[in-house]
């Protein structure tokens, strides 16, 4: 039955999407459509659509919202594979590496374009106060990205981060957008602000979870799960929760390795798998308790709510566990 | 007195860009407002302002959207200047060689949601159907300026472009935030529908003359006027006016010498210089009749409508007049 309800949104998110970005440019609309082809969850679409459900919200507007969100999430993951310097994304070739760059940041800034475009849609015909909102929380949400995507490359050139840093950082890199699909998903459903600001919270939680477990699967995946390079985290210099606990526990010479390869784009396959078991050694089960005490605190900001329709609250609280629990 | 009528509003435009281009990730916000302070006209701003006192618009929310535009129109040259791999703007080195590609994509990305938050603040307690019809420009601007900017690149392969495939790129790439500002400047200021659209096509047939006249300066001004390299269309293999109207009109062996120079990133100072004199003997007259002929018309669409403000209307004209007989 949630399996129903899913691939009923599934389908209309991704037919919106196909129907908003096309046009007679071809290059550039190939360019901005890749990446959908190429599969994704629609984690936040799904999010938002459930949460508007929940409180009793119109279908037909969530669905033109989730399918903003998701193309504004595109939007990020093109501009981040450039900045990273990513080649794989999804199991494809990224979209800079298949076009170009100059094609991939215009691919971008279309997508950023197309997602207001598509947000306004969903808002027209809504009390104004109620669309100032939606575009606040909207345009928060990528000006908070933005931020934590700055931050998570200052971190690379930086030695040492901690934990209360990291966190910081990934709230606004990723669990901004979880906490904004399920704060509009509310708001366009009409709901009061307490109730908005519950499924805000519990988007919010339940973003960090992901992002600590989206770390793990980073050393545990492997390729073919991961959909990139394996360790590429690693390669990249990232300053994981893993890393940055596995700095804080292992002894000198592990942590002499653990810099050495860190951030090196030129470590061997042998020198980035020693790394990760040192760092995993000293930081799997740390993580996936933090991951999991995010998870249940996110539960219970669901909990507090009053649910308007049921199948949507168990969705919701399905892909918080898929969240937790997921391999890929 | 219109240069009073100016000062004023560039002082609110560059005080309320300033006030919303800051945060405490450091090197970001830094790099994102970089470029306000290395001056530019504001024409777009300006142009908005004045549409909307000409209408007889409230002037706070027109220097909030016009501040908008700016912020937009900011974004676009950052990340133009990354495509085109251009080393100096205004006089200064551009943002993508002072911070570097991923921050300057970023710093790009950012104003691109920021000019979104100040656009919805200009909306704010605005009739619902307003906020709707604003956004709608505002982002088909974005959507159309983004098509050409893919069009002007793909023109860069391309050897025969023709004079109307020319125009139809820079009527996206420049004339639709010019006609998009002046648009909202109408819109926002409450003017009726036949209004606005006679401000929009007076901003659009505008823009087609800056844009010429913009082809012309990048091979009559000097560095200092410029504020970029001279002749970098040239190198870039731009196909402008100019350059279509040579290749029609040169002999066999000019025509050789402009094709062999054009998008030829080595190509020396000399042979720039050369394939330059080529060009202009061919093509400078026709190309000021051109932008011109526009600028006429858009005088005419100005002409149509009634001014509320007698003093926003000649501003209007100066900025018109302003358009074809700069120097920079």
């Amino acid at each position: 039955m949630i399996d129903a309800y899913f691939n009923e949104i599934l389908k209309d998110i991704n037919a919106t999407i196909a129907n908003y970005i096309k046009g007679n440019v071809k290059e550039l609309y190939e360019a901005s459509y890749y990446l959908f082809q190429a599969g994704g969850k629609r984690l936040r679409p799904l999010m938002l659509v459930a949460s508007s459900d929940l409180v009793g919200g119109e279908r037909i507007r969530a669905i033109l919202a989730g399918s903003a969100v998701e193309v504004l999430h595109t939007f990020t993951l093109i501009h981040d594979d450039i900045m990273d310097q990513d080649t794989l994304r999804r199991g494809m070739p990224t979209v800079h590496v298949k076009y170009g760059v100059p094609m991939a940041i215009l691919a971008g800034d279309l997508l950023h374009a197309k997602a207001f475009q598509i947000l306004n849609d969903a808002l027209s015909g809504m009390e104004s106060n109620l669309i100032t909102k939606a575009f606040r929380i909207f345009t928060d949400a990528i000006l908070v990205i933005s931020e934590g995507q700055a931050l998570d490359m200052q971190f690379e050139d930086r030695k040492s981060i901690s934990e209360g840093e990291y966190l910081d950082m990934i709230n606004r890199k990723t669990a901004k957008l979880f906490s904004a699909s399920t704060a509009l998903g509310a708001l366009i459903g009409k709901a009061s602000d307490d109730v908005v600001k519950k499924l805000e919270d519990f988007g919010l939680l339940l973003g960090i979870s992901f992002q600590i477990v989206d770390d793990i699967l980073g050393l545990t995946a492997n390729e073919e799960e991961l959909g990139k390079p394996l360790y590429s985290d690693i390669r990249e210099g990232k300053k994981t929760i893993l890393v940055i606990k596995a700095l804080e526990m292992a002894n000198e010479e592990e942590k002499r390795i653990i810099l050495q390869n860190l951030g090196n784009r030129n470590a061997s396959k042998e020198e980035l798998k020693q790394t990760a078991d040192i760092i995993k050694k000293y930081s799997l089960n740390y993580a996936y308790e933090l991951a999991d005490n995010y998870y249940k605190q996110a539960l219970d900001k669901l909990d507090s709510i009053e649910w308007k329709n049921e199948l949507a609250g168990k969705a919701l609280k399905y892909i918080a566990e898929f969240t937790v629990k997921r391999r890929k």
